[in-house]
């Protein structure tokens, strides 16, 4: 049921035309409260969609009653006629809905550089509020998809009130189509400062701890709605670990259904100075093509992670660093350890442990190979 | 002639076994003086390989008269004992030229966290001694080969002097093997501080602004050595010059034969505030692998330059930057600008021009796509 699982929301998907697939493509999410207490977390690149630009100011306010989202343009870099586009949306829908433009966000997802078809839009987002049901969450999810292979939806239970989610691509991960759109929805009471204190943080240990191909999109968007429709308040820490817990089951979706990938590579390094060190170790891995694609071809090339983490400012001594791959321990103290004949990559799932004996702080950075699935598909994206 | 081409060098590169394919694998070049003036630039990773270690002390002392080098073995986080192998190559090259062990450099690529097979090295090295000639530039070109698919090799002719030089791979280029040696030579008259300068400039304008994956190798070595032998005394802007040229010649030959690459990609970034924002803001794009994959399927996709930009803390407004390809302005005021179908990419160059308009100053930065042929190379290297 996704984002329709807590009580107060309805949600549809429909098709507009915006994908020349005929495939869906518009997306609503509706909160019918009765509360409309709001939170969302946006891309930190410095050319923000129009969407964003205009989210982050609907979102300002901590309220919101709608996001209406669309695949098939992303509708960035497109200037003031872009954000006119953007604007008219959010007052057509709210004009569907019966509210104001700013009850409503909007968010978008494609190729950048493209004016969307306003023409196709705005009838789609009608037949959408037309189509709104207590049951239209997987809909939703679906018109969302632009590569995804299937869509990524979440419910968590909790004690008399729950979490629903949805979510598509990824900013850094299914990056062709570079945006990672997220709708969470709860039922529980939750004042909109509390809700941005436990989004924040539990983006801030999941989707954005995913990192595929360190491409920062421009469009990246999550949104969280709270209705208290349940009419349970939980405390702060409760709804800070159900976000966070519906936030880690999207991203470990998203990882597992990137663009062209074939190895789910999770890099934790540990006993950092820092949680940075921890991540910025984590990260120069996971950016680093050469350990990508060794991994892409079950190399278990030990070197091209000292190699990355050397580039860094993280705290540790050079001799002292161990680096165990699915369970070998193939480097110790920045030398030869186990054999690397020992491991075994065949698997879809691949763990990177690095040691830094620097501190007592660790973190875990979640990445993919770079296969010839991915140069492919994003060589071929917008032509 | 390469290394060989001014006069007072000698030179040689032989098959010691290192490689299973039986190519040449160990390279000498050998000053024979008068003058023994010396100068480096070395990686900055914090991994750096033993024969970087030993390099970098040896050349403390502005001074040397031999470079041995091998390909078939990095020797690069190996320990202690792969820091004892490099000083025994040293001290076994020193007695073979009846030197001390102070006076060679040594610089190896291949896998990383392997230990060099010293019994057939050393063999290597002495048959290399025994080779040494005067014309033998070509041949330790060969020898430092990799997946290189010809030598690099430069001679700049000035007025009674000249500057030789031989390079292989790349550090960030065709970074499978993870490594760019550079070996310049030159005739000339020039002190040792000021080679250094001299070198430092060239390469920070050359071989450091190309960067194919941004991978940093754990074995960048890039040496120069002065004798003196024409009797001309060159001006430090003379020398400057001519190591800048040398330098260009081969950075731009290293490009050209990139590892699995189908473009030669010049990112230039005018206008900036600084020469480090002009640096930064083109790193960006060069390290974008959607922006890569994308011109690998001649794929003029702006939007992905912008993105790459926007991740960086360069100095502009983003409705002000414009974005050129290959002579269209595909991109105005940080929105759309002439027809992306304008743009052709068929061939192998390509020039992107990003127009900051923050400033007076510009950078250059070379890279490569990133394509399929890419991916197979380095994910079938080391097994």
């Amino acid at each position: 049921m996704t984002v329709t699982a807590p009580q107060g929301f309805r949600a549809a998907g429909v098709a507009a035309g915006l994908k020349s697939s005929g495939a869906p493509d518009v997306a609503l999410v509706v909160n019918d409260g009765p509360q409309d207490n709001a939170a969302a977390v946006f891309t930190t690149n410095r050319f923000p969609a129009a969407p964003v630009q205009w989210s982050r100011q609907v979102l300002a306010t901590g309220r919101l009653r709608a996001v209406v989202l669309n695949s098939g343009g992303a509708n960035a870099c497109t200037g003031p006629e872009g954000f006119s586009d953007t604007h008219a949306t959010a007052e057509h829908t709210a004009a569907e809905l019966g509210l104001g433009a700013v009850d409503v966000a909007v968010a978008s997802t494609g190729l950048i550089g493209v004016r969307l078809p306003m023409d196709k839009l705005l009838p789609g987002v009608t037949d959408a509020a037309k189509a709104l049901a207590a049951d239209g969450g997987p809909d939703a999810a679906r018109a969302i998809m632009t590569t995804d292979s299937v869509p990524k939806t979440t419910v968590v239970q909790r004690d008399g009130w729950s979490v629903g989610g949805m979510a598509k691509g990824a900013g850094m991960l299914a990056p062709s189509l570079a945006t990672m759109l997220v709708v969470l929805t709860t039922d529980a009471a939750v004042d909109s400062a509390t809700l941005q204190t436990a989004l924040k943080g539990a983006t801030g240990v999941s989707l954005e701890r995913v990192d595929s191909d360190g491409c920062l999109s421009t469009n990246d968007t999550v949104v969280a709605m709270a209705n208290g429709a349940s009419g349970v308040t939980p405390g702060a820490a409760e709804v800070a670990e159900a976000l966070t817990a519906a936030a880690t089951d999207l991203a470990m979706q998203l990882l597992a259904d990137a663009e062209g990938s074939t190895k789910d590579i999770a890099i934790t390094v540990r006993n950092a100075a820092t949680v940075g060190d921890a991540l910025t170790a984590g990260r120069a891995c996971a950016r680093n093509n050469l350990l990508k694609t060794a991994l892409f071809g079950n190399d278990p090339n030990w070197g091209r992670v000292l190699a990355a983490i050397g580039t860094t400012d993280a705290a540790f001594e050079p001799d002292r660093v161990d680096v165990t791959i699915n369970g070998v321990t193939v480097c110790r103290g920045g030398a030869i350890g186990d054999p690397r004949e020992g491991v075994d990559l065949t698997g879809r799932a691949i763990t990177i442990d690095v040691d830094l004996r620097a501190g007592s702080e660790q973190a875990t950075i979640w990445t993919n190979d770079l296969s010839i699935a991915y140069v492919h598909e994003n060589s071929a994206y917008s032509t």
